[in-house]
């Protein structure tokens, strides 16, 4: 009430103090609440209400009470003013009224029909904050999260499946939903529910694509929490990891696509041109987020002469580590790619080559960091999206839309599973048993990625109607089924409590006891992985960490001077002392015992990435290293002499 | 350049893909560039430019680079449409261009001899941010970091000077800068270098206020690298921190003065309304911001029946720190108080008490999260700071009065400091030498605050100019005497490389040598801070912390029932575990160790508080504690039995 006076007059002494402080306010409030809700779950072992539905619950009630406390219309809007000398929108309007000069800024190009539906509140209007926010600020650290938290031992066990699961299973699933819904809207428009507007199969298809991004969160913070069986674990982080990836990407080549000539038609070319968009913008984003992790790591490795090394200053370290990684994110989206591609595998690839060159100090601290952003925006996603429920204007509720969406969802959730999981099963030697699959099939969760790509274009009615079934969906998805997990889980038999490390164990244990084929077997179906780990742990590893063998002993005899010239003196000096190289070796046969897959020839293969698994021991890679990065970068007072 | 052409034509198909992107990856990459300046810095041992220097001269470079790159003004802008139909201006504005509805977003209200210098352009347009950011965002981390690592110990031994230069040296700043300023004014209007605006006396004070806020950032970032001098660190430090607070309070006042009849006349009324206002904001925002830092310790501390403690989840306990002091800020901003007070007592307090009865897991994280954000906002305020001289479009240069404005800061920092120093040194025991005094003298830079409050308001043009002019004064002192800070501590001879505890005892000692009536001049100073130590250790620390002696045995009898009440249970077991009274008492008797001054009947005096003390020894507060703290808070892992 007092913010949106405030606003109308704007000659108000102090209109200028507290600009967005009770919007931000707000959040703080409802994140505080969460908070404390988490600890109340925590403390009663609640299971059916998981805390981001309960994030979302408070987002939802804070908005009907914006909603109804603040109920005063703002009388000036919903009127249409006329602007004959104007050709298109400038980005910054000034406006004479009264005598007095105003300066607008451009917001959105809105359809006619939308006018009406414009005389919302100001406080909620205020409330709705710019899905650019979203996208770069709030998601970049989740995502990145996921790939720099990322099991990789496991992960690479069942990389088959999750790629599969990923890029077959979410195009499986973005068809099916799209044709599903073409019918429904079809149908509808026949039975006269739905007015003809121009809803072409490529926005059923867009739908198809947003629709089947999973969320990694809810299921995901529920099974560490109970430490449910590592393989499913891994197989469903990796698979919704991937998969909004996969979705994203996917959602940005169908907005391309849109042959205008016919919308309705099938084009060849657009279509092939689609896939391509698909396929570079995958790889792009990919190859820029890597190249940032491995600046990264190469800065954090560079030791020049005369020059202390960066983890000595862990604060510098971690400022560079973070605005790297964010960089990542933003020149793939400056680019036009997809950072939220990039991200991930800069988190991966961080996760992999410059950890192991941080100091310890700043392992924690950016672990640290990174965990709490990682909640912080969770939680604010969820909250918004609570909120949002009331703070957009326009939303178009269609019963049967949404209920045709639920059923295609669920659909579509089943054909990308079990059918693809069938035919995992006759390749894989560890089969993905019933109740995996079962449970796969009802984790399958709409969240933040779904509702971010549907807020991104909610220009024109029929993306209007998608954005609010999508959130309903979302809504519905993280009650019902976040909330189900558990007993979920009971019902299904699915074992939990269980230690990642030890299950490793007692499972290979108990594989390489009935089939003693397995390893070949794996080695074969890992051929792939092993060339790329034995070039990896030879030249990649030497170049970007402490790790490894030293160059000058993996690169033939005549690249010596290179391979001199490539590493520093000092790193060189470092990397010949007989105790690291034991310390590979040891540890390579460490790892032995608990893999027994790893006797293939490769020296470092797939295997020894265990170590630089960060969920499980962080600190706890050999007591050795540790204390060798620890001699070498204790923090150097600087005092003037 | 592309950007431009997105936003003006608004059709564009993915325009909403990287929306921002490019702005924020600007500043990603100045701050990636500031952190490498500095690592080169500290390795060289250069000290003539500091890194917030470096970082100003890099928005700056990179705010020379976008004027020149994308040199294509926006054609639309510049130009005035009439709008008889409204009466005001409406916060959103929906205008029809040829029959496509823009909807435009209320920016500011603007003069008409502003609209001329709108023809910058959008891509430095975008760059600007909003002040509210910087209000709201960047500067709690700042202030609040200072608060929470204020060494206390020190500053309680010279708190009465830190007050007197804060309140009293403020005050005489604000009067001096107005003064000189308004006699200028006056002269330039007389020889017609200036036009004959509504220059009023008030806003002669507003800049003197704006003007008087020293900045903490520069020079004590130099003096902590090179630990000089404690008592002449924590004497800049003390008087900077509150010197802000109090020019932020003192500008606000002013703004709200304005007695509009007759703008030259003293109003007296107007004016003790303004004290009024002064005194009631200050009281109200420190009120605001301890009471935040109160509950925090009282949620950190509870422990009801059946509740597992909030420090078994070091996530969510940092995550409540976080939210419950950043509420601080806002709630106070949003009441219409001063949030930067707010925040800077909250974090005191917070230190205090709250800091006590984290788990040593969250002191750790707290710690470093809230430096690694003092850090990054530090250097993107600064990094802006460089920007703005070119993304800000209506400066006003005019060299006479930034003539006249740096010689009124001259005066005004040798008024504050010289003649109050020669009255605290009648008062003091250990005087304040020479060679401080001009040290003092020479600190005072001008920075962000200066600089948050002069862009808060640039609607007129004696704002405009003065905002110009802060800036310009800004740049000056940060490079020339945050880069002659080194040089002039040799010059004066002022010791550097001091460890602070052993320079305390041996301060300590050599006094009680000296002068031994010390101690009673001392303690009768004191007495005021004596009391509220004593009432402090007595009810506050046991009633909000672990520590202390439990409520029962300080209250008198008949308060036992009250007593026991206000400790739950099992807070009331431990406090009476023996162990626990002796570790107090043992605690009391070592530090009387390091200050012979401690020699008073109250338990537990204004020594006691060294313990807390943060940057000093955070984790090393008496083994004996850490290790009872470490019992009760070990992670618990939830598991479905």
């Amino acid at each position: 009430m007092e913010k949106l006076k405030k606003y109308v007059s704007v000659k108000d002494e102090d209109h200028f103090y507290h600009q967005g402080a009770v919007e931000l306010l707000i959040f703080n409030f409802l994140l505080i609440l969460t908070i404390l809700t988490i600890w109340l779950f925590k403390n009663h072992r609640f299971r059916f209400l998981h805390e981001t539905g309960g994030a979302m619950l408070y987002g939802l009630l804070m908005g009907l009470i914006i909603q109804y406390v603040t109920k005063s219309p703002d009388v000036e809007s919903g009127t249409v003013y006329e602007c004959e000398k104007l050709k298109s929108g400038p980005s910054t309007l000034l406006i004479n009224i009264t005598d007095q000069v105003y300066e607008y800024q451009y917001k959105r190009e809105i359809s006619h029909h939308n006018v009406n539906g414009h005389q919302g509140n100001a406080m909620l209007q205020k409330m709705t904050f710019d899905p650019s926010i979203f996208f770069n600020i709030l998601l970049p650290p989740i995502i990145f999260h996921a790939g720099y938290s990322l099991k990789k031992r496991h992960f690479f066990r069942n990389l088959g499946s999750i790629l599969t699961y990923a890029f077959l299973g979410t195009a499986i699933s973005c068809i099916v939903i799209g044709l599903i819904m073409y019918g429904f809207v079809k149908a509808m428009v026949h039975i006269g529910q739905l007015k003809q507007w121009e809803f072409h199969f490529t926005d059923c298809l867009f739908f198809g694509s947003l629709m089947s991004a999973t969320d990694p969160v809810t299921v995901l913070a529920i099974f560490h929490e109970l430490n449910v069986d590592t393989d499913l674990y891994t197989l469903l982080f990796g698979e919704s990891v991937l998969n909004d990836a996969v979705a994203i990407v996917l959602t940005h080549s169908i907005s391309i696509y849109s042959p205008k000539e016919n919308p309705n038609a099938f084009d060849a070319a657009a279509f092939f041109q689609s896939v391509g968009n698909f396929l570079g913008i995958f790889a792009g984003s990919f190859a820029m987020g890597s190249s940032y992790a491995v600046v990264t790591a190469l800065i954090s490795f560079m030791h020049l002469t005369k020059f202390t090394k960066l983890c000595e200053f862990p604060m510098l370290e971690t400022g560079l580590f973070f605005l790297l990684s964010w960089s990542a994110f933003l020149s793939a989206e400056a680019a036009g790619l997809t950072g939220i591609v990039a991200v991930l595998f800069c988190g991966v690839t961080q996760a992999h080559y410059t950890y192991n060159n941080l100091s310890p100090d700043s392992k924690m601290r950016t672990k640290q960091l990174f965990e709490f952003m990682n909640f912080l925006a969770e939680n604010v996603i969820f909250c918004y999206m609570g909120l949002a429920l009331f703070t957009f204007q326009n939303h178009i509720f269609n019963p049967l839309f949404i209920f045709g969406a639920l059923v295609a969802v669920f659909v579509a959730r089943a054909s990308n599973i079990y059918p693809l999981s069938f035919i995992l099963n006759l390749g894989r030697k560890q089969k993905i048993p019933r109740n995996f699959q079962h449970m796969m099939m009802f984790s399958g969760l709409r969240g933040a990625i779904a509702f971010a790509l549907a807020i991104r274009d909610t220009d024109s009615q029929p993306k209007q109607m998608m954005f609010t079934t999508a959130l309903l969906i979302v809504f519905f998805t993280v009650w019902v089924f976040g909330g189900g997990t558990t007993p979920m889980l009971t019902w299904l038999q699915i074992r939990v409590g269980v230690d990642p490390d030890e299950d490793l164990k007692a499972k290979d244990a108990s594989q390489s006891a009935s089939n003693l084929d397995k390893n070949t077997t794996k080695a074969e179906s890992a051929w792939l992985f092993r060339i790329w780990y034995g070039f990896d742990h030879k030249y990649l590893k030497p170049l970007l960490t402490h790790t490894g063998p030293p160059l000058t002993s993996t690169l033939p005899e005549w690249c010596n001077p290179v391979a001199r010239l490539l590493t520093s003196p000092s790193a060189y000096g470092d990397q010949l002392k007989d105790g690291d190289t034991d310390y590979i070796i040891n540890n390579d046969e460490l790892t032995e015992n608990y893999e027994p897959s790893a006797h293939i020839p490769v020296p470092g293969s797939i295997q020894a990435t265990g170590k630089e698994d960060i969920q499980e021991g962080d600190l706890g890679l050999g007591g050795y290293k540790l204390q060798l990065q620890h001699t070498a970068c204790q923090p150097q007072k600087n005092s003037l002499a």
